[in-house]
């Protein structure tokens, strides 16, 4: 991995780079609407849907008012929004580095989900080796679908030593550069270009859609992504910073929000940006399965020190599921748990539902959610969707 | 429902008409490209896929060139292309009676599927009452969805007599004009619209991808859909007939082709057009459960009697999950069984994939193929990929 010392500064400017770095590579995935959705985020919570939750003493349930724009990194290649960040950081590698002995030694990581096909990609499409370290216990189709990539897999143990003793004898064996999930800076600017398109193709939307007038310009005012390492939320959150009033195209100021599960203390990032310390060890069999991860320490200093994410929002477990349901069955799109997590915050955190409800007024919030990926296992989502 | 004897011609140019008359009602629904589903399509399938097929003798699998353009009808309002012919034989009305007698007796339909969903929806925005006869076996969450778009519903026996008498008492007792699923010219035209939208989608994105050039110019070849009642199929034959070659946006000639599953007999269509006699009655349990009607009279008129359709094909029911689950996997939207009935010809139909090399020869063709809805149980969903 290239040293973080000589990386870019984490600023807009550096996310503006990345993209064009990767442009090649990736696709500018489409922006959705969806107006039932936006009637749903629109309507107060009934007392019988509250009830059970921890507002069902609220005595006037939150009455915001909603636009949604989904940024659809299900659609992106490998289907997650990984495939920035990998794609960013062999670019960066290259710069470095070389790309011939990049060829020689390959890159490397350990990860048994979405970045360990990102960068088998990346790498396959540079004529770079990569090696993942994954888990012996992995489920066969992840292994089937790294494999596909042309990764070459070595089996570890699946605690966090025993993953990074097999990752360095990797490196030593090979030479190979570490291209880590999501604490690492190049992949964090990677990671901000989807908000970047988002921030762009809203624009664009709004200013051909005829409902805009000088007087009353409707922009978009925030963008929620689910947090799990951070990289995709540091990220955005980079890409919402420094934004020029005077720039047409991208209106600013963009609050961006972080939304997790909250089964099991995966909302280790909320717990630690209202606390004020990181919190470096989450163990969460959460549904949101790309969300089990703790927030990194480059993540922490963009959003925690930095001050650049608005606030941190969880959700429970049924929030999820319901949030999936609907987006499978109104919006007829693939998406895994992880990815609607921000969807569920809007729809059923009244906290966050109050929030918006004063800070948009009458005119409500223009909001940007990142469906973060649709790498959904077939036989899981039976599973989940058959109990019913 | 307007009396076929007053409705416009079967022609190309009535179902321009449709369209401007539905516009302000319908969704342009997206069309997807997919490099990975274009690349399989355009491999020959091996010795070994080709086991347990009919084909399994066959010397040398075909190599066909296929360029995918999926016309997104899952994306349709009500999930389906229906909401084409409803809007449109709605529309239709209100020009042939009134809007004021329309409102008094109302519409009816005997359906439990997409078509209720979409004449219910048609008719609410109208101002109009939806009278729908189902049968007392409907799945509840079809009773519900077709009750949360407003209509009445009242329940029947399942045979066709029971639900016909049911039906008649219905427009005795309410006056209500019948709108049937699809053996009518209004709907058939109404489905039409989707293929008109194709023709020039593709058109557009071809002029300006700077792929082709004047004296090799790329086009849409052909177009393949489902066929249950024949509905969709020959309102995609109307739209792709009388193809001005002067008309850069719509360069003829476009093929039409149907494509069915073989399961118990679903594949009325096929066998009726090769031999010349349209089959009336169909009792097949086929999971692409929008197929398991016979074709109707007015699209064996277009279909085969004006041969406007240039050919019928058949696949079993694991190439239909086989082609589900591409979907899922590989575009990540939501479809339901039928919808991919088309794509799984593509794939994996070898007398298709012969005359595709046959016809498209070394530049290979530019294939439509409408994904029809995506109006798919989650549970049963679950059912289907849970078994693997």
């Amino acid at each position: 991995m290239a040293d973080p010392s000589t990386t870019p500064p984490l600023t807009r400017a550096s996310v503006l780079a990345a993209h064009s770095l990767i442009k090649p590579y990736i696709h500018e995935t489409p922006v959705l609407t969806n107006t039932t959705f936006d009637q749903l985020a629109s309507t107060p919570r009934t007392p019988e849907e509250l009830q059970g939750t921890e507002w069902e003493a609220t005595e006037r349930p939150a009455n915001p008012k909603i636009r949604f724009w989904f940024k659809c990194e299900n659609f992106q290649r490998i289907g997650a929004f990984k495939a920035r960040g990998a794609f960013h950081a062999v670019e960066r590698l290259k710069q470095t580095e070389g790309l011939e002995g990049l060829k020689k030694g390959g890159v490397v990581t350990h990860s048994s989900g979405n970045h360990a096909q990102a960068l088998s990609l990346a790498a396959r499409e540079n004529g770079i080796p990569a090696h993942i370290v994954m888990p012996t216990i992995s489920p066969p189709p992840k292994i089937a679908a790294t494999k596909g990539y042309g990764a070459n897999i070595t089996f570890s143990g699946s605690t966090s030593t025993e993953r990074e003793a097999v990752t360095r004898e990797v490196i030593e064996k090979t030479g190979a550069r570490l291209v880590p999930p999501y604490d690492h800076p190049d992949i964090i600017l990677g990671q901000g270009t989807a908000a970047l398109e988002l921030q762009r193709q809203v624009a664009a939307s709004l200013s051909t859609s005829g409902t805009t007038t000088t007087t009353n310009r409707r922009r978009l005012n925030a963008i929620i992504t689910p947090c799990g390492g951070g990289g995709l939320l540091s990220g955005t959150a980079l890409a919402c910073s420094d934004l020029s009033p005077s720039d047409p195209s991208t209106p600013g100021p963009i609050l961006v929000f972080g939304a997790e599960p909250s089964f099991s203390g995966a909302d280790d990032g909320r717990r630690g940006y209202y606390s004020g310390t990181r919190i470096e060890s989450v163990k969460s069999l959460t549904i949101a399965d790309g969300l089990r991860t703790p927030l990194g320490a480059y993540p922490w200093s963009i959003i925690y020190e930095r001050k650049l994410v608005a606030g941190m929002y969880s959700v429970g477990e049924e929030e999820i599921k319901k949030a999936l349901r609907l987006v499978y069955e109104r919006m007829k799109v693939v998406v895994e748990p992880s990815a609607v997590v921000g969807l569920a915050v809007a729809l059923f955190n009244e906290e966050f539902r109050s929030m918006v409800e004063r800070e948009g007024g009458e005119e409500g919030w223009d909001l940007g959610v990142v469906f973060s990926g649709g790498n959904v296992e077939l036989a899981a989502l039976g599973r989940l969707f058959g109990e019913e």
